[in-house]
């Protein structure tokens, strides 16, 4: 077919672009650095938001709205906050357009606001200024609260999915009467996150705590999930952030303890975003196209009819509603591609470059003997099966899938998962690629020189990890524990 | 209790901001003319949301994401649409903040756009900037796409809900080979949120085109829903526009038909937003607070108990869970309200506040009885039922209520509907408040006069409506049927 895709083997990144435009997926728009979401593209984001919306609901959150200005002013009040900020925000100047004079439109000078507007690259600044009205009493805590909303980063360098200028998210924002509330609320958080990665996504991730240098401008602890690229480039999958008490200082919130006292409250916050998208297609697919884990595929099954004659279709139509009802009647979506434009092949190549997790090809013979074709996505194996409790096989044949796709996933993660004990050795690991397991001695300054020698970053800290005596990597000092180190995207 | 409202009589607009800031719906922010829409009122939204996305699906829409800034370039390309647009429009300069050296921030005036970007306040240039690349061939078409989006407006005089700065909307794209087609798209769309402002929000409408003078920006025709608010007043519900072949033309989106020829595409747009909200509120809500239909209502069933010792409170919560499963088994929402903070007055007040459809009150001696206190919130009747299959009596309870608040709402805009056929009966009937049906000369001239005179606006134009000689209200000239006057939020 006409869609070649380039291959991983020659040029990973160049495979990735082709994948997003040629599937459908993405495309680039005429704002630097925005995307378009394509409907198929969009269809993978909304079952996301639909798994992660469930399992917010059922661990106590709601959802809310706020709004996406966020007065200039508002994002001075926490300096770490703003000096990370600062330097990607879109700012809205002025509220209105008049006529040039010859056909085009300027911006009225007339009607410039009197205090900028940030567009939100992150909300923490507009909702905490909103929570010093909603508490006043331990009474009014936890206070559990999440938005799906859009958010702008000024990024320079961007690419479908993984970085743009607008990007879709979620982010929580919750308020506690204590720190160990608010740090076991973080630790919930990664732990759904981490579920959602691994049972839902199909990638494994790692979970643990970023450097002082990694954390998110305002945070005092960010928990991080990561997961390894087919590239052996790590990703950062999604963050929960342990505030303390820097946010309710920052906008004067207190609450009164059962005790009649006047305390700051705690925070946190956490964010997974459209990223998680890209992540998606990079963990599992393959020169091929897409391979999508059945819970998160738009459509889960196509069904595929081979014939010469019409009046072969209309036998192999009324047999493929059979189908098609007991495999919707277990929930699971299917699509009869007759199309009589295209031929066979030409679909195979089409759904396959989709990702659609099973595929189903039935012909007169097929009709003949009682049975159908039925080939996997994820590894490209075909059997054929006789059309008896075909459904039943189908809801089992997905499970299965669901499961190898992420095993894959780990078998490679753990291939390409090393420790490293002496500088060259560590360099030479890091230019390969993969998860290094290597001691630091904990200072920026070490953590900033490995970056500009390999351009390894350290991924994350391991929580409760296995503590271990050992030398910094780098800098030779002692050490208590291995951290873990990649080329990150 | 503590927050009592504002009566519908003493004022009517002061009750609805009473009511949708007391019954924790949404609240004004710091940013000017934007809302923080708080947990109970997203709940609604949420609702609604799933409702509506359910009925596009079904009429074969997929669901995109365009990006939220367009190049002010764009916007100039379609007079019409500049014109109604430029006014309200959010501009974006700058992409950077830097340090004043005084604690604060400020813009860096190096980091300038070239081309100013506006906050969308709707979408129909970046998208059809968009088709242009997605439409080549008939085959292309239709295109069928809706968006969940943030939309920016800059209003000069906001209200919750009805008229925000930036309101949250869904903004359906169409794309057809033929006028016919496009025509019917919108077409089809009127009668998907009529639908749902009957069946689900239980708010009858009337279903029109609009007067060229009240036309959407761009548009050749604008359909329109339109409800009675308790005041008298009219609301607009929602629009859909047929737009010709406008934008096509102003962004150059042709289609290659079957016989070869180039053709502009024919195009709809069509939208809904959080006024729904605001809606549903000033149609059945009075002077106790919401009253929500039992469809969208977060919180269908409330259960309080009645006690004065803890062990009773045992014995009533085992007979409550029971109904508490039997009730979620039959996919009703219901909360356990066993605080033991306040007092069942207390929670009586506030759930009525809150719209909760049902509630039920179960103490002791219903206990003994087998019965149990259920309260309708439409009617604020009560009766004592046998808890004999309650479920199942509940289940028709909110069937009933559901219906009910739906024939309310239409006997009160039958009370209200009038005709008209002098210009004195014509002003003494606007300054009384409903829709009055009255002859229309059919002239801008005409319209804009007797807005002018009375503040009423023509809401809307039956389509297919009953034809009837007779002279314009203001001008005496000859007409051919009565067009519906109101004034209108």
């Amino acid at each position: 077919m006409a869609k070649e895709l380039t291959s991983r083997a020659e040029n990973y990144s160049q495979w990735y672009n082709d994948l997003v435009i040629k599937a459908d997926l993405a495309e680039n728009s005429a704002v630097r650095g925005s995307m378009v979401i394509k409907p198929y593209g969009y269809a993978i984001w909304e079952k996301m938001q639909s798994a992660l919306d469930q399992m917010f609901k059922d661990t106590g959150h709601e959802n809310a709205y706020f709004p996406l200005f966020i007065p200039k002013s508002f994002f001075a009040k926490e300096a770490a906050h703003v000096e990370g900020f600062a330097k990607e925000c879109a700012v809205v100047t002025h509220y209105r357009l008049k006529n040039d004079g010859k056909g085009g439109v300027v911006v009225d000078e007339t009607a410039k606001l009197e205090e900028e507007l940030i567009v939100r690259p992150t909300s923490e600044t507009i909702i905490w200024d909103t929570y010093r009205k909603w508490i006043q009493s331990y009474r009014d805590l936890p206070l559990l609260i999440n938005q799906w909303a859009n958010v702008v980063r000024w990024e320079m360098r961007t690419r479908l999915f993984l970085r743009t200028a607008e990007f879709l998210w979620q982010e929580g924002h919750t308020a506690h009467a204590t720190k160990d509330e608010a740090v076991k609320e973080a630790e919930l958080i990664l732990d759904v996150y981490a579920d959602f990665a691994e049972n839902w996504m199909g990638v494994p991730v790692l979970k643990g705590v970023k450097s002082p240098g990694e954390r998110f401008a305002g945070a005092v602890e960010t928990y991080c999930i990561e997961a390894l690229m087919q590239d052996g480039k790590a990703l950062q999958a999604g963050t929960s952030h342990f505030l303390g008490q820097n946010f309710a200082k920052a906008f004067d919130v207190k609450y009164v303890t059962k005790d009649n006292q006047q305390e700051y409250v705690w925070a946190t916050s956490w964010g997974v975003s459209t990223r998680l998208v890209g992540a998606l297609i990079m963990s599992h697919s393959d020169d091929n196209g897409l391979v999508l884990p059945p819970k998160l595929a738009p459509i889960q099954v196509v069904i595929v009819p081979i014939y010469k004659k019409p009046e072969q279709l209309d036998e192999i139509t009324t047999e493929v509603d059979k189908i098609v009802k007991d495999l919707k009647a277990k929930g699971i979506s299917v699509k009869f591609d007759n199309r009589d434009t295209h031929k066979p092949g030409f679909k195979f190549a089409e759904w396959e470059l989709k990702g659609v997790p099973v595929r189903l090809a039935i012909g007169p013979r097929d009709l003949e003997n009682g049975t159908v074709e039925v080939a996997r996505r994820d590894t490209l194996e075909k059997e054929t099966l006789a059309l008896q409790d075909i459904a039943h096989k189908i809801e089992n044949l997905l499970e299965n899938i669901q499961h190898n796709i992420f095993q894959k996933a780990h078998s490679f993660r753990d291939e390409n998962t090393f420790n490293a004990d002496t500088w060259n050795e560590f360099k030479d690991r890091i230019e390969k690629g993969g998860f290094v397991w290597a001691h630091w001695d904990g200072s920026d300054e070490t953590e900033e020189k490995i970056k500009e020698e390999t351009k390894a970053t350290i991924r994350l800290i391991p929580v409760n990890g296995k503590l271990e005596e050992g030398k910094c990597i780098f800098s030779g000092k002692p050490s208590k524990q291995r951290v873990v180190f990649a080329k990150a995207y």
